[in-house]
């Protein structure tokens, strides 16, 4: 397909130019958007309506009607997150670790942005803005492929981006939405080593592993969050019940929500029943290992397959474990390397679970929902990653940059 | 192929059990793994005479079976280069970036071990311990994958690392060698996934190509070097010409010697039949552009393949820029993201060139040769990457790590 290799080639030419454009221009570009996005509200919602007309014919869902539909208050919402990338620090031009060599060589690394990132993502169209901004400030381009349902609403959002772009005298391909919805196109763009550094996915796990077959290009991204909780002997009950309702129920169908819990067998008999009756007033349904069943009957059956699962939903997989070594082991086979809490109140489980757990997110005595690069203080996040090489973990501006050794000399050669 | 896949689990079980061992015992395996080495190298030396025998038969390059070659003196090399990992600082365990969140959580990054890693790399056995030990001291299992012409020497090596891994109580399949050598072995480890993160190949550009598109695991790599010197019209001329006879002859055969001299067309006339002579004088035979041979007649003509060749020999590419745009867009179009060097006593191109080019080592007024992990200051190297994603430029032991973030709570939760 020519027109994906023009469009990934013309990322590549932008790139160069971006990667030497100052962080006041790059800002000032982000605002306009901003305001743009606004001004303009009239002509997005008359392009979202066309998708949404479509949407209805084609039967889909009320929540995908619902998260693909754009109006004021979602269009504010958009605006708002470009200006807030705006005021985030630019990563770009950092210079650390400088460090005077023994031959009077001065060595230090300067951040740098990565090039060229295509973002394939699923149906809020809302991702468009969001994405490219964090892309831009980050001095990336940005080839965006949404989902086929919100084609027009991305075109139409990404028309008034490069509106704002030419304003700011920025090259309009810095922010480009691949404009044809067959899947042709994504397979091409994921041959396109020599123009696109890196890949981020960001949808339901079938989007990711089509992704992740299909690309030459480095992809960063994680299938599934299961996340676990391990109350241990030594827990606070009334803090471990609240975390753990926090953490399955707050927003049960996010990644960082809570998805086995595992319990020290010493509290089991007076934790379990306190944690299920709290978890069944939330209408969370409760399957549970043979040893867990035996001390609250009610509870449903888990098979082996539960451990993998990761619900997204009001269900709960919970299993008693000996000890610590035992939760350790359970999440080293079972985990995701998403994110694990403890909740304990003994100082060297705190300090073992944070070192032996190696998980992208660990944590002590507190809820499995602040695995999230705002939450965090990375100022945003562009997605997750559960692959250890680059980022691991939450990934804000800085994990869109790269690092260069830069070298001051006075006529070194070497010896 | 069913021992590659055990090999590979067994790497997988043992990297969790590396992960949390200290660097006192890491170091204390290291060390018994040098003194080793020296203690049994009538023992290697008799293994590696079947293969220097059979490399004889096979009527390998006089150079080859140099590399190949096991004595007293490249065992006392390896043998200390094991030593001197020892002695480097453990990137593991360290904490970062630690900073109190608004809601009170204590939130940081602690730096882990990748897993576990393959090398694969060609003649010389000493790669089978030096990168055993990087890996080993960063926390990682290595499976290790020489050539087939080494294949008694690298088992007889790895044979004496597990016996020193067995007497400090490490498993011993931390480190590994196949002992396979057919290809299919290596395209069955490539495919693993699920076991192995990281693939470093270290040789020429067709064995890193193989690797590359086989492989389903993350590469870190890079193809070749294509290093450039760009002469400014202020450089001074004593320094310019040490600094690019100290580039291309010092050590010709290595990816970060000078391949392409770029020269400023206001002092070619005057520089280019000074560095022309004393390049001669060094043996090197001289490939100039148009403008170039007009200046000095007796080079050879440089045709556009020249500007993408890697040499790795005595013979050099010279082309004349207009300016420093020229330099940086040449560098841009034919360079390899390797290693570029700028010669010029003008403050403010010294900052444009660092700035604007953005390839692994950027230098101002030193040789492209000091890009490399000793010279830079990272204590070791186990490979260079070209690519952006993790790592960028000269690899030590900090680039075998990733980051996770660990996060002190009260009991938050989150609202």
């Amino acid at each position: 397909m020519k027109q994906i290799v023009e469009i990934a080639k013309k990322s590549r030419e932008a790139a160069h130019v971006l990667s030497n454009i100052s962080s006041g221009k790059k800002n000032e570009a982000l605002n306009k958007m901003s305001k743009l996005l606004v001004k303009k509200r009239g002509y997005l919602i008359e392009k979202n309506s066309k998708d949404l007309a479509f949407a209805r014919e084609k039967g889909l869902s009320n929540a995908m009607i619902d998260r693909l539909t754009l109006n004021d208050s979602t269009i504010e919402g958009m605006a708002k997150g470009l200006s807030e990338v705006a005021a985030l620090p630019d990563p770009v031009g950092e210079v650390t670790s400088m460090r005077r060599r023994p031959n009077g060589l001065l060595v230090g690394k300067m951040r740098i942005p990565i090039g060229v990132i295509g973002i394939i993502y699923e149906s809020r169209p809302n991702v468009t803005a969001d994405a490219a901004a964090l892309c831009m400030k980050s001095g990336n381009t940005a080839i965006l492929r949404g989902g086929s349902e919100a084609i027009n609403s991305n075109l139409a959002i990404a028309k008034i981006l490069q509106e704002a772009l030419r304003e700011a005298e920025i090259p309009e391909a810095v922010i480009q939405v691949i404009p044809i919805t067959d899947r042709k196109a994504v397979n091409e763009m994921l041959t396109l080593e020599e123009y696109i550094d890196l890949i981020i996915p960001r949808g339901g796990e079938e989007l990711i592993r089509a992704v992740v077959n299909k690309s030459k290009i480095p992809v960063l991204k994680h299938y599934k969050g299961v996340c676990h909780i391990f109350v241990d002997s030594s827990a606070d009950f009334d803090m471990a019940a609240n975390i753990c309702i926090n953490a399955k129920t707050q927003r049960p169908g996010v990644c960082n929500a809570l998805e086995t819990l595992l319990v020290h067998k010493d509290i089991s008999g007076e934790f379990l029943p306190l944690i299920s009756s709290k978890l069944r007033e939330a209408d969370v349904i409760i399957k549970g290992c043979e040893r867990a069943r035996a001390i609250v009957p009610e509870l449903e059956e888990a098979v082996e397959d539960d451990w993998y699962e990761e619900y997204l939903d009001l269900v709960l997989a919970v299993r008693i474990v000996d000890d610590i070594d035992g939760a350790i082991a359970h999440i080293e086979k079972y985990g995701s390397l998403h994110t694990e809490s403890i909740i304990t109140k003994d100082y060297k489980n705190s300090q073992r679970f944070l070192q032996e757990v190696n998980s992208s997110t660990v944590l002590v005595n507190a809820s499995t929902r602040f695995s999230d690069g705002f939450e965090l203080g990375l100022g945003a996040e562009i997605g997750i990653s559960t692959t250890k090489l680059h980022a691991f973990g939450p990934m804000g501006l800085e994990e869109l940059t790269t690092t260069k050794f830069i070298i001051y000399g006075d006529g070194q050669i070497r010896t």
